[in-house]
């Protein structure tokens, strides 16, 4: 291993043998975790080759458990964000994709720091629940063309520990290691085909659009080299996505979005997304006719029929379908106003995350209760304009005393001027 | 310190509070490991500027016990090599300047790898031994004038700690981390002054003279921070020093250069560094009188005097030193023979070292039992001719076995050619 570090530290590409050595004596705990950290640190310096990367990849998958989907018909086009704040898409692409007939096979994490997860969400609706069998999940999808469960301990449990080392090691934002840790995960579960949203912007792993589309390039690599087709849409977060931040707070955005009456952001990018699975998954030929055939979904009902028989298939009262008003919501609500005048230049994405959770809606420890109802509904976005005293978001929490650690953030996230700002597109490109 | 890792990963300099913190939770273990090392990694590539290499020397230093020479006379010069292979000159040079009028106070180390151990060395003669208190090493350095000791194990033990990972993680080559772990002992041990050796070639630490100037640079750059007079003597290893290799071998050399009749590259670096070492301690004023001093010691006799005061001080055999014959000697010696006629251009001194241990000279793990008699007599040396069939060396061991390892070794380690070669200065250059 010493060489290994010392070759990396020189800049020497490793050979497959030789990655296959280090990931296998990572997981048996052979080779100790100082050594690993030296040779992550190496890496953030001297990079690893498109090889390299997908050698990594390889391994990190094979170091557990592998999903066989191959009993379900059809192409399973998987969906991964680099994460965001309010973003909600998965839970109206799951139900709108699957109404167009792509299976979808969803396992999702729970939320952990700033950003939200997709089961902490469904699990809001009383009785939804994503434990159950292997066999069980593949004869849900097969029934509703949908499911999603958590996370399975036992798959690619090589990124699991080799992801909390880089945490704790100053070594987390390089492209080869981010890339391999996201494909190793969707390979894992069985993706034949994936649409990756890349956020760009302060709040997200990749600050730039530069960085975004090197990794772009490098997740599409790995998939060619695989044998998987991947897409990669770069989308802006600066701000939140939608108007809703918090558990139940975005179901309910979601449900509206999947009526048609949701946001303009989180309607497009779930189209735009959606549309590029439905090519991949051979439902149609092209983006335009996808489009198409999810906006005819929604309109026509569809869209949200296929997510009620998900949500009654896992367990989820409908009656809180039916009625959104009867989701959780928090005892206490604040409303946050403007100080002054003028229009919307800055709304930070990650200050408002780190709000939401303050309020209890995300968890600062992997232990931590969540508190369904909290969040925020921001009343105004980037580029609208405000008048002194009128609300920017209303705040919701279950303690009073909650809001004051989240107002200090919102202070932070806002910046007002008097000339309307110029507007960034929320798509900023489409690679494929 | 995941925050004081990503700072220095993106190149910034660390305030001595960062420096401090580091080390104490380094040593107290409430840094871990695989946090140290890829901090260690992050300095590899990055570096660190002279004031955090002071900071981080001094925090080493403190890391453990200070010895105080106060109590002693007079300047207490020490002397520092980076370590090469058949290197025995504290052996001649601790007497030859004690005989001079500078105190040596001096600590030693055992031989790990390739490069031999003082304490090894003086440990073949009957009856000599290292162990003292902290008071006798006093008495013995105010009655002669000079003592040896085994290195105290409550002194830095940072760098002890710090050593046993970065050999393991890839990150020992770095001039920072390799300047602070030579100046924080040399001043935890005393030192008022320091001559440092600092060896180029394939076998040292330091393979160029560009890489051995930039370290003598920051020595002295460390030493003037810290009130000590520090000059860098910069080497060539590139082939053993002297002809001999091995514990009693050795000794029986040094003994010889003290009589007047060593090995002309063993005399020249011998009176250089303790030419030096005289003028720092204020025993003369400058280099040519100070060489002078020390060649009248080796004429009189009164070098080797001083040297059987200090062996019989320290429990030695005087009758060994009186006759060398009866030093230790293995049983067996093989005749290793030129196969072709011509000039030696190439002896490799990393080569040679590791025969030697191979023979039983040195240790492969800190275990390993040394056999005092092992280990190899130069006949030749770089620019020597010889005729097909003559002999180059003499190995010896007490495992006939062992001369075979050791051979493959010596056919890696010479070249021989028609040409004579051009030969290379022994003394680089002298920085003060």
């Amino acid at each position: 291993m010493i060489e290994l570090i010392k070759k990396k530290r020189k800049g020497e590409a490793l050979n497959p043998q030789e990655i296959q050595y280090i990931i296998d004596g990572f997981i048996t705990g052979k080779i100790p975790d100082y050594q690993i950290s030296a040779f992550l640190m190496a890496i953030c310096f001297q990079g690893m080759n498109d090889q390299e990367t997908v050698t990594l990849t390889d391994a990190m998958m094979r170091s557990g458990d592998l999903i066989d989907l191959s009993e379900i018909k059809g192409i399973k086009v998987d969906k991964h964000s680099t994460g965001g704040v309010g973003d909600k898409t998965t839970i109206v692409l799951a139900p709108l994709v699957a109404a167009a007939g792509v299976p979808v096979a969803k396992m999702s994490g729970r939320g952990l720091g700033h950003t939200g997860g997709t089961i902490d969400k469904l699990e809001s609706i009383p009785g939804f629940s994503v434990d159950m069998s292997r066999d069980e999940f593949i004869s849900k999808i097969k029934k509703n063309n949908v499911a999603v469960c958590g996370q399975n301990a036992k798959l690619v449990p090589a990124d699991k520990k080799l992801y909390a080392l880089r945490d704790v090691t100053g070594t987390v934002d390089n492209v080869s290691l981010i890339s391999s840790s996201i494909m190793s995960k969707k390979l894992a579960c069985g993706a034949d085909a994936i649409v990756i949203d890349i956020k760009v912007g302060e709040g997200a792993y990749m600050k730039t659009e530069e960085d975004a589309t090197q990794l772009a390039k490098i997740l599409m690599s790995i998939g060619a080299k695989m044998n998987r087709k991947v897409r990669a849409i770069i989308t802006a977060m600066h701000q939140p996505l939608g108007m809703a931040i918090g558990n139940a707070l975005e179901v309910k955005e979601a449900i509206e979005t999947l009526k048609g009456n949701g946001p303009d952001d989180l309607t497009e990018l779930t189209l735009k997304l959606g549309s590029h699975m439905l090519v991949l998954g051979n439902i149609c030929s092209d983006y335009h006719e996808g489009r198409k055939i999810l906006q005819d979904l929604i309109d026509s009902g569809k869209a949200l029929e296929k997510f009620k028989e998900f949500v009654i298939e896992q367990g989820g009262n409908i009656d809180y379908i039916n009625n959104t008003d009867l989701l959780p919501q928090s005892q206490y609500s604040f409303e946050y106003k403007s100080q002054k005048e003028g229009y919307i230049h800055r709304l930070d994405a990650l200050d408002m995350g780190l709000a939401s959770v303050k309020l209890g809606a995300g968890r600062e420890t992997k232990t931590s209760p969540i508190d369904f109802g909290a969040g925020i509904l921001l009343k105004k976005k980037i580029g609208d304009s405000v008048s002194q005293g009128e609300t920017l978001a209303i705040l919701y929490s279950n303690d009073k005393n909650h809001f004051e650690k989240a107002i200090s953030f919102l202070d932070n996230a806002y910046d007002i001027q008097n000339e309307p700002p110029q507007l960034q597109p929320l798509i900023i490109k489409t690679m494929m």
